[in-house]
């Protein structure tokens, strides 16, 4: 149905950005443009066309077919920016000894973590892989999300990287998912790679000479990401990953402060990165140096729940520094495995100073933006956005990321032709 | 379908109590019987007939319909032994208030909390309710639960608590859900009756004398439940309105040291209730006192979590001092709008001390003993138990307390004549 109308919808949130300082800074975050009533959104070629009252229909989109949306609550698809989607297997058992008193630096010491997920997907063949992809993938959207970044990293070869990003690319048409896919060649330092600085400098240069423009050809993947963290990458590391990126025409992002203050997140200003993500350890100084290159903030508090961390990332001082603020649930077997938005948003508005109003913001039109998706496209409903919406059974966007851990999302509404 | 073969199942927690202490203490929580491979379960008469590999199923079983679970795992349906499922609207507004700084009890202070969810119950009439109700109970179901204890205690008035507990009763009827339901008359004292300490013992003897009785009548109530907390009521009104329930016919249960030490459970553990609930601020003494009792122990870290609390239970010393520990969402529109038991296991292995298999055990076998329900019927899939299922997209059982705030409930199967 490339065209269609939404009716009996009680409350329509457009997540338009606007407000004074101009879209998605600051003040704009908290403005999501809501309104009630007896409304409709008419579709015309997979876009929006109409949003507003049913009286107000012009008759030209009224013959389109109608659908009756229960008198729920529309806001536009979920846009989720930092996932891990292509994993084989999640690493419970590990979970369970941590909760015995490991550490995820501990575990993954000892051949668990990242290493123990690459082990999987190396194993695992490429239709094992892509069977994973897509039911991970599916999750996600089984909880209000279109629109979903994808990382490989759990492959760290050119074979297997390459691989993950066609098991993301494949399942997310599969699922009439739109993805942007993210080359995560530098996530960890391969165990075949960790006898001697000879051979960090040969994995790194393997990322830089050969992943990273494989990954870029045919645009198999249009960003890269680089893990900047004590005992990981340093900061100059990244400034080489993010440079070769760059080089081979991709957009960059930096995993930036989540254990220990890392530098990621200076390293991604000089980069002019589209996001720096994570940032628990960032203070004002870091996000003086993003606002000044235009970076986005991504936090992923779900991690910082999963890892039982006390310190969370001050999306407050973050917004109020006039950052382009965003949410996404860092979607992983390991470290992160919430594929639930709706409890990023509860966990950001407990525990980094968020608004609910704030927190749908970001993840909607502030997410879309760290992704640099064309604007007015995706996490808004606009005339001319894409038509990709989340339906809700609440009764106002606040309960959102109030009903704590649940999953209201009735439906993830797309229709054909939204993704092209 | 009163009888069903469910198959293509990989997995099957049956949740069976043993263990060398006996049903539901200690030991036995961890030991769920799982069983793996080519499996299937057969249901006659609405009840469980066979639970094994496919290749054993007896020849007079295998006549009866099959439904292909898709190589998933099954779990009894979850029995969330502790909700609020009677209310009108979600307070979320108060919630944005208590992100500004203020506390739940100034809130109640206030007029807000539960006397504004009254308020909404006793003007929305009784249509209203009911669909409200439905509603919410309908939010359990799509995250597992095929059994839910229901309160009142929004009514605080005969009308309007006997109004609750038929909204409870109809939606439970009409979602196929088995409901146990429990008045909460002394909930908090009405607005109306807070003038004096005459008119505190006016409503306590309208509860013990009239709306306690009418309650029990033909069934509609089977227990009663009385908030014993700093500032509302004391550990000897608790022993009145207990005593009184209990000349009523009704069963007791008491909500315990959740926000303060309030002596709640020793007031149960002196009632003999079936459950002591909350539990934040129990220690040994609590314990060996509901031990002796043989009073069990529920859990609600989801009102713990929603309340920034940073106090949780302690689970583990629970167990271990060998009470029947069972937990449950708390399902309310104010203090703990957790609609998803997953997400109330992921937290009580996170912060209470219990393992995911104790989480699952507490969610369905130790939670129908939480309730009195007739041993070997609810929480379990062993021969003659009703046929209420949970079928979960996981790949082991370890993993639902681990997808952090996800809903990975692929669906709730329940079949004819499960619930007579």
């Amino acid at each position: 149905m490339a065209d269609l109308v939404l009716e009996n919808l009680q409350r329509v949130v457009t997540c338009a950005p606007g407000g004074s300082r101009g879209p998605l800074l600051g003040p704009a975050m908290g403005d999501l443009a809501p309104l009630a009533g007896d409304l409709c959104v008419a579709v015309a070629a997979g876009r929006v066309a109409y949003t507003g009252p049913r009286s107000g229909l012009p008759a030209a989109l009224a013959v389109a077919p109608r659908r009756d949306c229960g008198g729920l609550l529309l806001t536009p698809a979920l846009v989720d920016c930092h996932t891990h989607p292509a994993f084989v297997k999640a690493r419970a058992e590990e979970f369970e000894l941590r909760l015995q008193g490991a550490s995820y630096e501990q575990i993954a010491a000892k051949g668990g973590g990242i290493l123990s997920s690459t082990r999987a997907v190396r194993e695992g063949g490429t239709a094992a892989l892509l069977a994973a992809t897509r039911r991970n993938l599916a999750r996600l959207r089984a909880h209000g999300v279109a629109v979903a970044e994808g990382k490989s990293g759990y492959g760290l070869s050119a074979e297997h990287e390459l691989r993950q990003l066609r098991a993301i690319r494949e399942a997310g048409e599969a699922l009439d998912l739109h993805t942007v896919r993210t080359c995560l060649a530098a996530h960890s330092l391969p165990a075949e790679f960790r006898g001697s600085p000879e051979q960090r400098e040969q994995y790194l240069g393997q990322v830089c000479d050969e992943i990273l423009p494989a990954a870029a050809r045919d645009g198999l993947a249009t960003r890269a990401d680089v893990f900047c963290e004590q005992g990981v990458f340093t900061p100059n590391e990244a400034l080489r990953v993010g440079r070769a990126a760059q080089a081979a025409g991709l957009r960059v992002t930096v995993h930036a402060e989540q254990l220990h203050p890392s530098g990621g997140a200076l390293a991604a200003a000089t980069l002019g990165a589209d996001s720096a993500d994570h940032l628990e350890y960032a203070g004002p100084a870091e996000f003086a140096a993003l606002h000044a290159a235009g970076t986005a903030a991504v936090l992923l508090p779900g991690s910082t729940h999963c890892l039982r961390m006390d310190r969370w990332a001050n999306g407050r001082a973050m917004v109020d520094a006039g950052l382009c603020v965003a949410l996404a649930t860092d979607f992983n077997p390991g470290s992160s495995p919430v594929a639930n938005p709706a409890f990023v948003m509860n966990l950001s508005v407990l525990h980094c100073g968020l608004t609910p109003a704030e927190a749908l913001a970001a993840f909607t039109v502030n997410a879309a933006h760290a992704l640099r998706l064309p604007p007015g496209e995706f996490g808004v409903i606009t005339p001319g956005a894409r038509a990709a919406f989340a339906l809700w059974d609440v009764d106002h966007e606040r309960e959102i990321a109030y009903y704590a851990g649940s999953n209201l999302c009735a439906e993830v509404i797309t229709c054909d032709g939204w993704r092209s």
